[in-house]
């Protein structure tokens, strides 16, 4: 199989992963818990939604909250494109599937609504905001520095991710099932680490987690730390650990409404257009989970919908990393 | 309760936990893993035993390894005391319980065997070796510094405890099950932390595990991660984490004889001596486990046996912790 | 030279360093630069005075602020003692050297003029406040943990540093002058690790600093870092950088008046009594000072006087660690 | 100015800094000083040439060490391209100064004789080698990852910049002598961080220094220590420190030839073409260098001449950062 067919000659320029849109009961016990916990910071706020980016970010935002009675939901992923003229080529490559919006602190957007079920939202530019990371007084939490990446779930990772391969996504590791003929997970990127977008096997489509990047291990152990002074050490659903796959450390915690969070340190750089894609056999428990022992049915299972997009497949339960 | 009712007026002075010594099969093997894996350094090494110190210590060292055919087991565990005349003050506590004996790399020694089962050394002085912390090249794995602590699984907590705080320990904290009207834990110290013995519920005397003080969590994550390196993954058994009490970092991992080593990070200090005691509510799972849930069914239930020591009496689980 | 004549048998008994008193010219910038760079907490606070503690101390102030308007000074230094006979004996000790005294917060307090100039407080137990090491929304700073030892600049080492071995110390490490025969420092200590007491040779006495330990390497160069984000950049005096003695790792910062802050990382333990005292060459500046070059002359002349005594020798200027 | 007038359109695709070949005295202690302080392995070795690469590369080499009794000199530094053809527009965009060259381990190389004599390779990729990321017992000194940026002093930054900024490159960051009217340093960069080529004033062209990224603070002091364990402490030529320019953190040793490694931690993401370059101003000194004070005239005169390449211009004395 080819894991980078339009790697190198997309049909238009993703550039790396942009920005999470979510719906939340009480917009103040989310924003605190992403302020205390994450140590994210408000970029901008009005009576039904808080825009948030990392302390390293000069992007306006990277996630999104939405304060909505319904079931907490995925409103959008989103992804970042060089420039506005990729909109164009994007708009001709989903035809009737993507239309125009207008987002706040977004520069032109296309939202698709794709035929996986995720809906997401390609971004030319956002408004620039002040880097913070040199103010270290205020600095809380994990000190997040940045969105890293997204997971979700899908009942087809081939047919998923083949089309995610067609837009110039390059599948850096993969994890096989050969019993089943079937991939488990699909690591797709386009910057330079492994992962903006991870597809994983499941009943489909939802939002398993997005990952944020913290500074070092200490962030990631203050993280747990300030959940359980915050009485929400139950929160605190997995790890410190170590993924197989990227060589990941991790921490996921889960926020006030279900959705989930990953704690991570820098990723590994990977670039170079003739570095493989590393296959893992999904009978090799042992190397993707190296150590910590399997995650637990509810880290495995649970996971956030998109918002109104049905789960259109059945498919087997997630379980990529940990069965 | 008096929790402290020789503390400073002791009946002979013991300074701190001094070392311990396990039984295994292989004895190449154990001495690379703890080599390895917590970079102990071997002082002295013969056909049967082998002596290991941490790289901060100068004393001969912190854990002996006989090599034995029979069930892996603790020979005894060991306590320093400030001067030889402690040994005298000693051996007239505890009369027909207490012989003196001689031991490689160890100054005058009292080995007593406590009505518990505990068998245990108390040493006035060992060999002094080099500190190796500066040679930082030959430093390895989780550069264990110095042994810490020693936990031990009683079927009572209090008369064993009792015992102890009459030879001059303080009970830093105590974990008490109200409903029974018992301790499930108790935390004793003669040094400036919160730990020389931790007794906990159970089936016993056995030794749950010893612990070794890292510099910081990357030592423990590494710890981990080369336990994975040496196919030793499953061995990895809690961690890493946070206890409540003493505040405590933690990663467990298994010997390859199922001894319990846990790495942790410098304890805090207690010292003064109007600190009042910790009672933690055993009911009070949240604070005695703040995150990452509680401990698998093998940490809480798994323990070495002391040497030819029969398990004098069936107590309840081992569930101070996590239950 | 007997480094530690009394170490086993003193006189009374002294069990760590406790705290120090400074004066200071603007109390609200100096609470604030404690608070928010050192991440020490305040205990309690009135017009002309401020007592703060580290965030795993129970005692109710290791650093005491008091307004003034004259030159900053250091009003006193202090140790605990294990209780309040110990204050009869030292009573004895020092004759018409000490009279007992009242200080908020602490039990009973015996302040001692010693023969040096260096004005000691020995204090039997404080008022206990709660540990807040487990509110980690509230940490700030370098989260510094408690105050570990003080250095003293004397013009007469050896004399000054006889009359505190005298008092029960042992000297941990001596950096002696071979050519001048004399000590350049002396590590003194009780508890267990290296240093309550570090006597530095120059014009004295002044104190060079007092040390608090914080958690790791990540907390030492959030400090520098707050300092610059304050506009205090200038004020990081020396390091991150590693000493010979002690193994220690520092960074040096002044406070607003000038007063000179270290932070540390968890010392070494240092317990036994038959560890033998290291003697270090002073002229082999190379491993007493192992990387990071020669300090400043800033660092090596500038200190605290000791409020209303004066410079009674003039002695060589302090050069233990750097010239 | 335009500071990435080709960012977006380059005329041949540069992804990231490729590698850096140095001569040394004797071969055997050159890698002896790169594995054992700095973590790097060896990928390949003759009797005249080591190739050396990060734990986390699976190209061939990030660096090239060549025996040589010619005083110690920069052979090449490396830039890779996405493929081939980038190459062959390279080769148009270069004219004569461009040729074709075979080098161990690297596919199709360009090597370019610029104008400003920096000697450089385009490599079209190399060979793949295996990850050693997890191998874990096999890491030494500071574990370096990658191979980051280099930063070269040139006598007029501005000419030399525009250059490159031709080639694709953006300016992330500038310092701006505004009294003087030119730039005192440029840090350009292709990959998603600020920095691959740092260009810097002073009489050149000279590399100053090879920067790899380690994988947190704790490796940085490591690296420091065990330059003193080898009896090479004076080596630690600045920091463990903070830049301002891109937030970055640093230590320098000198190699036993007196190159200069400059050790850092992962540094933060630069990616969006909306994001504007930073332009310091050379006066603001206490921003550049936001605390730790002036680097020693060691530090900022000192570099690496590349082999054969005249000293062509005598420029003001580098002073890009610390002055």
């Amino acid at each position: 199989m080819d894991y980078a067919p339009r790697y190198l000659d997309p049909p238009f320029r993703i550039t790396r992963t942009s920005h999470v849109c979510l719906t939340v009961r009480d917009l103040d016990t989310s924003v605190a818990f992403y302020e205390t916990l994450a140590g994210l910071v408000v970029t901008a706020r009005d009576e039904a939604t808080a825009w948030l980016r990392g302390i390293e970010e000069v992007a306006h935002h990277c996630l999104v909250l939405r304060r909505s009675d319904e079931v907490p939901s995925c409103d959008a992923i989103g992804f970042r494109v060089e420039r506005e003229t990729d909109l164009d080529a994007a708009a001709a490559h989903f035809g009737g599937a993507a239309e125009r919006v207008e987002r706040v602190g977004q520069g032109p957007t296309l939202l698709v609504s794709h035929p996986s079920g995720i809906r997401f939202e390609l971004v030319a530019g956002m408004q620039v905001q002040p880097r913070i990371l040199t103010d270290y007084p205020a600095h809380k939490g994990a000190r997040a520095l940045r969105l890293d990446h997204l997971q979700v779930i899908v009942p087809d990772v081939s047919a998923t991710g083949t089309s995610f391969l067609d837009m110039g996504f390059r599948a850096a590791e993969v994890i096989a099932d050969r019993a089943q003929g079937r991939f488990n997970g699909m690591f797709l990127h386009r910057k330079n680490n492994p992962h903006d977008l991870v597809l994983a096997l499941g009943q489909g489509p939802r939002l398993h987690h997005f990952a944020v990047v913290v500074p070092d291990l200490q962030a990631m152990f203050r993280a747990a730390d300030i959940a359980a002074s915050l009485g929400m050490g139950e929160k605190v659903e997995r790890g410190p650990g170590r993924h197989g796959p990227g060589n990941g450390s991790f921490v996921y915690v889960r926020d006030p409404d279900g959705h989930r969070i990953e704690l991570i340190m820098p990723p590994m750089q990977v670039i170079d257009a003739e570095e493989p894609t590393r296959v893992w056999d999904a009978a090799d428990k042992g190397r993707i989970v190296p150590w910590g022992g399997p995650a637990s049915n509810r880290w495995r299972e649970e996971a956030t919908p998109f918002s109104g997009v049905p789960l259109s497949a059945e498919g087997a339960l997630a379980r990529w990393v940990a069965d």
